[in-house]
């Protein structure tokens, strides 16, 4: 027998081979995904199989213990050193004696499958642009006067099928000392993010042992959130979130555009600003991880259309009129200079996610791109919550796309009590229907209000205000309990039977929290508070009614809420205001932050980045401000839940009581009556 | 007839169209070469025609005077405001409307041949990397959401079919203001010098009336030759040398190289310093020109390889010891802020001709593209004579090349009266063989130094030194005229029988010219200056006999000098010196400074860029460094002209007397009587 069959598992590849093939080469041959740093020079260890020995019925194959070459000097200096798993072998040192099946465990395969654990999360495949290569380089010499740099070249083509490759200036100056110092050997880190070109970020002399990474960022409005990622297996070493500095030039997207209008160099300024925030925020994330800024090599965006603009330094003031014009929309491929980015590595590469259109930005396609709504076999739709709400209604057929200024009340903001998500602010409520009487969560407590020991579980923070989905549940609450009508009006003291309802000028505002005799503040929930919560929600309905007319349909099958505050929004509540069409409950989910996992996956996968251009250029956008029938849908959603839109799904769950205030009071009696 | 017949001279191509079919248009399918800036709108005039009447048997057809459509408003208007020549129409409006017969005047053809006037010119086909497009863009619509830039890609390909289109964050901020500022129609310069991808490297709005340029730059060791060159015909508008500031490291290459070994940073300070005067330059040319540095988008880099590291930012120490490894060798493409060029367009590209060998750099590459010895069938010795020289031999069949070190003797330099080629520097030189009396010219006058007039012509000037050429004819004369013998020594007073040879300690000297009456400085040919023309002549006749050595052949057919002090030089003189091999004296001519021509080429030609890239490829180099032959050629070509090898061309133009002084004076007498 001169050649042996070889099968390799789970991909269940196999082909026959010439006794004395080592088992990565066999794997090349095939195409089978083994990974490989150093080519195969009994280095880097990633190319570990896990050789099996019996009879295989399946494969109609029986492997005996001496169907591999036995261990050889390499695999036991490197056993010696670093310690090789049990049954393992490296794939580049073993030889094919026999008949023989190997399985490539996950850690050993480039395109492995990374199954993350929460339930939000979404399964990755890690096909990352940048790798690390490790190569030997021809010697120079006299009578072949190639440069250094082509012989390298020539080296990655046939060690690493690499065909076209440049690198930068910087890369080129340190070239020749890498070499010489690496003893013709050097490692390179390879991006080959778009088609028919590679290039070389960074060198080291010989194997480099070190990692790359990679940040995911979610730039909104308010606050920048990035994720420190290992772009060998996806792992996020570090995440962190910093206030988007722009805020001082104006809270909202508008604000920040009229700033630019009015202020000659102001988009400059904004623009100087996010960018000093994230170099510092690649900084942190590097020292929180215990790692160099320099070994952070790939950065991906995703922001709303203003953000991207004042990103990449363009003026965003044809975002602020009609008809909106992006400066550009396709994804975009840059580098770390072009954004003035000092601290992570000289040549890392950046990704910025296409926008939808100049509403609908590429946070929006993040979410499609973690949520995949194409392909969907029922109608989803999807609601990214923030500062402007991003929709997108679609299933396998057709995908739509809009956008709707909810504004930031949903984050906190323009609330009396309003604060952010942190250590002291109530982030779950419940009204008891008879005593009108609350009881809550605070962040950094797992216990209720009401329950014994809540005042020692909050006394280093004390209960300071009232974040995002608090707001929804306390307002919710109030609905179901009565207090608050539908049209928005709460009750009076008189009116309701509570004296948690205290006149405040010619309103009524509800007392949920009275800190004063610890020192803190009443917590109160004001009209003004419902008249803000009650215009954002009725932004977002009407931008998923303006989809649905669009799509001709009344009802969706599924919602999905996207966003770091989707993730805390209680569904039950959130329909009772009428945030979202009614849907059975249980099919409502949180995805999380699914931008940020958007960016995520495109950071991981070169194949996801080219999935997100198609899916782009696929959905169809709408656009909410110039649409009359938004207006209409925006007037009729003011009522909690709803002016005329029925919820019989959400009345299988709950009452709405049938109350009624208007500002003279005593009306809501005679209603109740009916 | 439903068709007409269009016949396009000179490029004599042909084909019928449809009536009411636009010149521009039929040009434009059959592949005629008919310009267009505004691609048929009637703005740019480019596309201007003389159509022909009569009988053109030659062609088969008779033209009838009807046979275009007659002059229309827009071609009136154009004649009105800026005069149309007599004869000529507007390609883009006259309407074939017969059959006809249309010249392509040469102004009007893109790829036109610019021949140029001196004899040393070469001719050059325009074919740039960049154009100015005038293109119309799609207004933004709410419904079509993709960005202005997308839009503007889209038109670009439809209006000039250009597939692939980007544009750095710079242009990208401009992008908006431009559109609207020109009312949805913008002229973009378009750089297409690589293969597969084009850059918007600025953008006007509306028509642009201005035009663009590029800079050919040949950097030297001692100067940095650069050529403001207009981009739509090749025409120098300025052109202007400056000293090389990296000579206050090091006068030479060698001592430049290691004053980067021996201070830490040193490579840094040469790179900022030479790129800073580059910048200058750039300025100062753009001054002179009239023109705005920003409407400078191309630079074209020739050089010498310590030169090219120095300008990459690359530390050239590899290029001062063996194996003398390049850091890279192919051509190079890279942007003005690669290099930190701040006067020139912020987009501006840069081209970098490819190196031949450690030794043989960018500048001898486009010594070969300017000549193309490749297409010689005659066996050609090129001599690029600089600080090095670079020397090229070879023919249809075989091309080689090397350096060789001649240090900056032939520039003038280490001659004790040398100078720069500036007026007031004796640059020509004749000398009686009987009475050993010299005459000369001198830089700024036309007149020899015994003709009448001749102190009034240099009254401003004076005689200051003697300059390259100058000291290579006197040298030359002073052997023809018996003052020097074959091993170089300068005969005494009594040996020689004129008082003008003196005596400087143990060796003679000749006065060549006293000005002390004038106030002027006495110029003294030295025994050291006949020594160091020696070691240079000796190095540039060693390259080129190892390079015949190689080519197995003991005579070449023609020489041609390059370096802009070839063309000063006297082609007599040179032989007389044993600077080059023997050939008839008619076959030595002066190529002029064909660095700097291949670099204007290449410049204006993008074909000729991947010309030059595929001629240095076949290229063989042969490195003098390590050849034992080289320092045995050096030796014997070491007396005047040579020790052993016959001139037997140059003898029948001139007698060499056979004299010879020895350091005791009276041999020369003995030997003069055998």
């Amino acid at each position: 027998m001169a050649d042996a069959l070889v099968i390799f598992t789970p991909s269940g590849k196999r082909g026959r081979f010439p006794l004395g093939t080592p088992v990565l080469t066999a794997a090349r041959q095939l195409g089978v995904d083994l990974d490989s740093v150093c080519g195969g020079r009994g280095i880097c260890s990633k190319c570990q199989v896990t050789p099996q020995v019996g009879e295989f019925s399946k494969h109609g194959v029986t492997v005996s213990a001496d169907a591999l070459s036995p261990w050889n000097a390499v695999e036991e200096r490197y056993d010696r050193i670093r310690g090789l798993r049990e049954g393992r072998r490296l794939g580049c040192q073993a030889k094919v004696e026999g008949d023989v099946v190997i399985d490539v465990p996950p850690e050993s395969q480039v395109h492995r499958q990374v199954v993350r654990k929460a339930a939000s999360d979404v399964e990755m495949i890690m096909d990352p642009a940048t790798h690390l290569h490790f190569v030997e380089v021809a010697e120079p010499d006299m009578h072949e006067p190639r440069g250094d740099f082509e012989r390298l070249c020539e080296a990655l083509r046939e060690q690493w099928q690499v065909e076209k490759v440049t690198a930068s200036l910087p890369v080129l100056a340190r070239l020749q000392p890498a070499l010489r110092r690496g003893g013709w050997q050097v490692t390179v880190a390879l991006w080959r993010g778009d088609e028919g070109v590679a290039k070389i970020i960074d060198i080291w002399p010989g194997f480099h042992e070190g990692r790359i990474y990679g940040l995911a960022i979610d730039l909104g409005s308010t606050t920048i959130a990035a994720h420190l990622t290992d772009l060998r297996n996806g792992t996020v070493k570090a995440s962190a979130g910093a206030m988007n500095p722009q805020i001082r030039f104006g809270e909202d997207l508008m604000s920040r555009v009229s700033y630019a209008m009015m202020n000659p160099g102001g988009d400059q300024e904004m623009t100087q600003a996010v960018r000093a925030a994230i170099d510092g925020l690649a900084r942190d994330l590097a020292t929180e991880a215990g790692i160099g800024a320099r070994d952070i090599v790939e950065i991906v965006f995703v922001c709303n259309p203003v953000m991207h603009h004042l990103l990449l330094g363009v003026d965003p003031v044809e975002l602020g009129q009609a008809p909106f014009a992006l400066a550009t929309s396709d994804a975009m491929s840059l580098e770390a200079r072009d954004l003035g980015f000092a601290q992570v590595n000289e040549g890392c590469q950046i990704y910025v996610l296409p926008c939808i259109a100049g509403h609908v930005g590429a946070d929006a396609a993040a979410v499609a791109l973690a949520e995949r709504p194409d392909r969907s076999n029922d109608l989803v739709l999807t609601v990214d919550v923030g500062t402007n709400a991003e929709i997108l209604l679609g299933d396998r057929s057709r995908v739509l796309a809009c956008s709707s200024p909810t504004g930031p009340a949903f984050e906190g903001a323009q609330i009396s009590s309003g604060q952010r998500a942190a250590p002291g602010a109530i982030e779950r409520v419940m009204i008891d229907p008879i005593t009108k009487e609350p009881r809550f969560r605070v962040i950094g407590s797992s216990l209720w209000s009401d329950e014994a020991g809540f005042a020692e579980s909050i006394s280093t923070t004390g209960v300071t205000g009232i974040c995002g989905s608090g707001i929804i549940e306390v307002v919710a609450e109030m609905r179901l309990a009565g207090l608050l009508d539908a049209g928005g009006l709460i009750g009076s003291a008189e009116q309701t039977g509570t004296a948690r309802c205290e006149l405040q000028g010619r309103t009524s505002a509800y007392l949920l929290h009275d800190g004063t005799a610890d020192g803190g503040p009443r917590i109160l929930i004001t009209q003004g508070d419902i008249r803000a919560i009650q215009l954002a929600k009725s932004a977002l309905y009407a931008g998923a009614r303006l989809l649905m007319d669009e799509m001709q349909v009344d009802h969706v099958d599924r919602v999905t809420l996207a966003g770091a505050f989707g993730a805390h929004i209680s569904s039950k509540h959130a329909m009772v205001l009428g945030m979202i069409p009614d849907v059975p409950l249980d099919r409502v989910r949180s995805a999380g932050n699914a931008a940020g996992t958007g960016a995520r996956i495109a950071l991981c996968s070169v194949a996801a980045r080219r999935e997100v251009e198609g899916l782009v250029s696929r959905i169809t956008k709408i656009e909410t401000a110039i649409e009359p029938r938004f207006q209409e849908h925006f007037v009729a959603a003011n009522a909690i839940p709803h002016a005329s839109d029925p919820f019989p799904n959400l009345l299988t769950e709950v009452t709405l009581p049938h109350v009624s205030f208007n500002l003279a009071g005593g009306e809501g009696r005679r209603r109740r009556g009916r």
